[in-house]
């Protein structure tokens, strides 16, 4: 049997969505910024499309939405756009963002502070959950940003965004929140608190890989990462990937509906719940940041005495598919910079395995994985060096 | 019929392209990344993809090719990545580009002339050939950057890039160009002539849209656009798109072979001549730029008295497909700045249309657009109120 639980690093494209964006590449393929028909008649797909998203996050018609390869660029359009407009040619001087952001924040933050930006990192508890106190006291009159998550990508920890996006409006600060982790597992309403801008890629939510978007709220000032041609208002140039954008209009309808979101938030939230609580009956295993705030996909758990990656291989070989964090950065073999936030007990930051269910797992799936993760923690112990036997 | 004779603007997803691409969407959707089966079984496409790449523009392993979302995405990246690194934290002060660049070159260097950059312009002649002379006259100690595209989207124009490369590379100054228009075409080889950037997007070539390439030579240094994961050595994060990689892979290939060059330049050249031929027997046409030094597929013709948009319009409800100049600037109805720099007889500026033609045009299309522009010139200069009859 095969178990895909790695939904936070990436979807299963939706059959509906790949069926949809099929006729956009040999039958349909004008430019949509040509006059003629070639070019024509993709619009109302598009239009359809991005009806779709504008929905799917409740946007306003006056707000602009700019499609773009993916959150990565979402997020370093937003930190580099307000390092032009406000410090590099304005009097402002930081960025507050969270010490747990992904690494399309923090790195970009990093260039940032090399640029000469004082870049301020609000701290999560050993919860996970983000110090909304220490988080207001970072932020002055200096401050250009703030980018704090909605939801984090190992945890599935929600931080308190509509409380912060209250304090920036109050301040009259910038407000942005990648909402990556967050769309199609919560209800996302950008009508109901207050941001700026808001992220977001389709491959997290059953739509394709190489396409995003960015809410940019309407009066916002923006500068774009991508100059060039006039698509997008001329906020993000470069041809329109019409499959794409198809694609993830799809994906966000069928995954942002109230149905959609009540299914993920009852019964793939019980299948997390069944393979959670199943291995938390194993000894010494520790939920990360406990039960409370989270998206209702995630589970992340240390198995004390197992190491990462030897447990993924062990995994992986019965066809069920965890992580040891963040795909993102799994190339490399630190300790996860998520886990580190959480203590510095390195072996324990050494350890967590990130469970993310999606909307295609069913019972007997999650059956088999916790069968599979038992005999692995069994067997890894028993080998283990460090793993004292009682 | 439907003929489409805009192949400068996007180009038809190659059939074989298309089906290469489908598992990735729904079948195998994993993440590169993740050290699971579902991330590894990309990981033999990925490769050949890469290496179908390489192979495209005879890269050498050592140099980096990124990835990117499109052309657009590579051209910034260069730009931007040269600002930050010569001007900002250097002390650079110019940059030389043409007057004919397309936007997504030539937006952005207005964007960075907005932040103190020295823009140069090298201009071209009435015939849209690149002066190399005046061009080299713009180059100075100060030079950050020379970026001269491989050859211009409107007219075909192929621009003198390797005598270019070469004297950057004496002087010791990064040169960029944009092959966008060149890859498919042309060859364009790498291992053969001096370049540090080389930027392209596949749905050029018969690839998808929504994803391009950047080659940088090895030990160039260069700062990315998109920061974040260690995707691309670090130097482009963002999920990898794997369903893009491999369509662009095999669009490379399928689009640079040594035959698909020779059938670009005998049997597309052919078609566009006889169209070419055909449509400059009639009264009072131009061809901007003459015959000399084009890319075979591509034809830019005044036809005196008939506006542009109206020939389109013609042109469209008789099923062929042609362009007023490039589809990225037509939501715009300015005259076409590649036209205005030919001369300044504003009404021909407006009367250019461009027909680039590819491998999936035949004899009997050709046959049938040439009666069809035909027609619609004797319509349009009929009720001209410009064209004089004689």
């Amino acid at each position: 049997m095969e178990v895909y639980l790695d939904n936070n690093a990436t979807t299963k494209v939706d059959e509906k969505v790949t069926k949809a964006m099929e006729p956009f590449f040999s039958k349909i393929y004008g430019n949509p910024n040509s006059l003629h028909k070639f070019g024509s008649q993709t619009h109302s797909a598009i239009n359809k499309a991005i009806n779709q998203i504008y929905a799917g996050i409740n946007a306003n018609d006056s707000d602009d939405i700019i499609v773009t390869a993916n959150a990565t660029e979402a997020n370093n359009s937003v930190l580099k756009s307000v390092w032009i407009n406000d410090i590099l040619n304005g009097d402002k001087t930081n960025i507050v963002i969270s010490e747990v952001e992904h690494p399309s924040i923090s790195v970009p933050a990093s260039f940032l502070k090399a640029q000469g930006v004082d870049i301020k990192y609000a701290k999560v508890d050993e919860n996970g959950e983000l110090d909304y106190d220490e988080l207001v006291k970072l932020i002055d009159d200096n401050t250009a940003l703030v980018s704090i998550m909605w939801a984090n990508n190992e945890t599935g920890k929600i931080f308190p965004v509509a409380k912060i996006g209250d304090y920036c409006k109050s301040k009259n600060i910038l407000f942005h929140t990648d909402a990556t982790q967050a769309i199609g597992k919560v209800v996302v309403d950008v009508s109901t608190f207050h941001c700026d801008f808001l992220s977001f890629s389709a491959h997290k939510f059953h739509g394709p890989k190489g396409v995003g978007g960015l809410y940019i709220k309407k009066g916002v000032k923006f500068t774009p990462l991508l100059h060039g041609g006039e698509q997008m208002n001329s906020l993000r140039s470069g041809t329109i990937d019409v499959a794409s954008i198809v694609g993830m209009g799809e994906a966000m309808e069928l995954g942002t509906s109230t149905n959609a979101i009540r299914y993920e938030n009852t019964v793939v939230k019980e299948l997390r719940d069944k393979l959670e609580n199943a291995l938390l009956d194993i000894d010494d295993t520790i939920l990360i940041g406990g039960k409370q705030n989270r998206t209702p996909n995630t589970s992340l758990i240390s198995f004390k005495g197992v190491e990462g990656e030897g447990m993924i291989w062990d995994l992986n070989k019965q066809g069920v598919a965890a992580s040891t964090g963040s795909a993102c950065a799994s190339e490399s073999l630190e300790a996860n910079p998520v886990m580190n936030a959480f203590g510095d007990d390195s072996e324990l930051a050494h350890t967590g395995i990130r469970f993310s269910l999606s909307r295609f797992n069913d019972e007997a799936q999650i059956n088999y994985a916790i069968k599979v993760v038992k005999d692995a923690v069994a067997r890894l112990r028993e080998i283990s060096s460090s793993y004292a036997k009682n």
